[in-house]
């Protein structure tokens, strides 16, 4: 009740502070940090989407930069228990190893599962101080998400997982997180929770952290429905490529992908989305511009596009299958990995989340 | 979405088994826990209503089954931050140095600070993923106390801190509660929980803990306004007796309570409820039952059964106030002895929590 009015005229203050500013996070040092729920094998989708781009981040940031990379299995199960577990727990392996397999390097990048870290469920608590009912039931994705379950049977962590996304951020103070633009919704709630904390201790404790969103290379669609991005909620599994599928099976869904009545090779989004997807696909795995691509395949059937495009994504995938394998077979070295990867966590969390609770008064 | 309506139709079915038994928690070693809240000095209606019970506790229980008191500082947070946080720091510990000194053994009662245990809010979202919105809207405080904060200003913690309250306990696998009978909700949604997480994961994992209510020697009302209970929320502090109060404060407080236009002393709870009170909290303190007090003071006049009072409770709150000054005059003891009590419940709540974790898949 303390200071609550005070505080939402802060949230509101900071709210129209982000029509006219980017929320600067120029007075802490960097630290990139993004969470990636545990879904077992990801897809071409993430791949280009979110895997690329850290891999881009890995090369690019300064060597002092650290980059937390959270395995995100407490919110797997924010709509309720996964049965059985072992689903749960056998998906963040392979998420974990398929990581590594795809080139994070998990001496460069800390790479852990967020329930390794209960201090990040504590920051969640303690930042869910600041937060009220209303703001939280009108985000977009709580009012969208909420119209799918009956009346009675909302899931209370629909409601308040973006608090621990916030809380996922704010145990390592991040100041860069890479995530689609479906999340700046939830950007702006953290911006908002950084700004409230800040103003009502009175020191600018926590980052306003920055949305880094990458003009992805191509917004890869499910090979079977190109309206639909590529996803593992696709009712067809044929529909998108894991980076686990073997050479024979990438062919066959290359082979099957959706195509459409003109027998030419040619890039129009609007009337012809299935080819224009596989060029789109197609140009980011042999990372080669659009144009280029389009101009490459303009002489091409149907079949030699499916054809090139299976080549290319098999040469992609072929090390990471390697990599994939041989962490398949070492499971106590994955497990290794990922104990000593969560000490690292937990010991930037354990200091953050002192200096919090000391400036609320937790200690 | 997973099992959800499975999960409440075991609600249901949980629910009224509680219409015709007492949950019993017998395949479970006995483990008792409770939660006070940091409201610094704890009031004589505290004393009476929880500190002597737990001190009866702490005499008749088995030497092997642990005691856990948990200071609940999170908790103090639910309904927005305190500020100045100092405030909060400061009442956290005059309420372990009163327990303390009102003889609460920190060998005996592991006695600690709720946020040294991050365990507990990790507990809280794994919880989290079995409740709905509607369950927690439903209980009676969260709609009693939602009335006092207008439409947009509900803080979120008042809706899920029943939640944090299940998590106290759960992480200690505790089976017997002693709360007060107010609580008695929040005790039917602990036993739901247990009974759903059970269900889910097909094991007696957690104990469907049992509410002790002691049939209180006295329900201890405020001094000015014997309508309410001894409350720190009295506006008036000359309605509550604290245990750090000076011997002289008492005699005020005693001398200007409430009386009423009769001169004689008699009980009479309907007619004289100012005078009953007094008499009340007499027998309380001198531990006399209340018909050996009422027959007692049957001769007295208002004055005399002031005076009694007064001496009845500077002789209890002697030996305490002398206890709690050796700890104000040693903070540093006082702040080992947390210590090392917050240790000792995350040992505990460790081990616990990684049985949690690997049932749900979360490691």
């Amino acid at each position: 009740m303390l200071g609550r009015s005070r505080l939402l005229k802060a949230s509101i203050r900071c709210f129209s502070d982000h029509l006219t500013n980017t929320p600067s996070s120029s007075s802490h040092p960097k630290v990139v940090l993004a969470g990636i729920q545990p879904t077992g094998s990801p897809h071409l989708g993430n791949y280009f989407g979110f895997i690329e781009p850290w891999l881009d981040i890995q090369k690019n940031e300064a060597s002092d930069v650290p980059l937390y990379l959270s395995i995100v299995d407490q919110h797997a199960i924010s709509m309720g228990p996964i049965i059985p577990a072992e689903k749960l727990r056998l998906n963040t392996r392979k998420m974990a190893a398929s990581l590594i397999a795809c080139g994070i390097d998990p001496k460069r990048t800390t790479l852990f599962r967020q329930s390794d870290v209960p201090e990040i469920s504590q920051m969640n608590w303690i930042l869910g101080s600041l937060q009220t009912l209303a703001q939280l039931q009108r985000l977009p994705q709580f009012k969208d998400k909420s119209t799918k379950f009956s009346r009675g049977s909302i899931p209370i962590g629909l409601l308040i997982y973006p608090l621990l996304q916030a809380a996922d951020v704010f145990t390592f103070k991040g100041t860069h997180v890479p995530v689609g633009e479906d999340q700046s919704q939830h950007m702006n709630l953290m911006n908002n929770l950084a700004f409230a904390f800040n103003s009502t201790y009175k020191l600018e404790f926590f980052p306003l952290p920055k949305q880094i969103t990458r003009q992805a290379h191509a917004r890869i669609r499910s090979l079977r429905d190109p309206r639909q991005k590529m996803s593992k909620s696709d009712p067809s599994v044929r529909g998108r490529i894991d980076v686990d599928d073997s050479e024979a099976v990438v062919m066959e869904k290359c082979r099957k992908a959706m195509s459409d009545t003109i027998t030419t090779v040619s890039y129009d989004k609007s009337n012809r989305p299935a080819i224009s997807n596989m060029i789109e696909i197609l140009a980011a795995t042999t990372r080669r511009s659009l144009d280029e691509t389009i101009s490459l395949s303009s002489t091409w059937t149907h079949t030699e596009l499916k054809d090139n495009l299976t080549t290319a994504i098999n040469r992609l995938l072929g090390p990471i299958r390697e990599r994939l394998n041989y962490y398949e077979q070492r499971p106590q070295e994955l497990e290794e990995i990922l104990a000593e990867n969560g000490v690292r966590a937990r010991m930037a969390a354990k200091k953050v989340l002192l200096e919090t609770r000391e400036l609320v008064g937790l200690c």
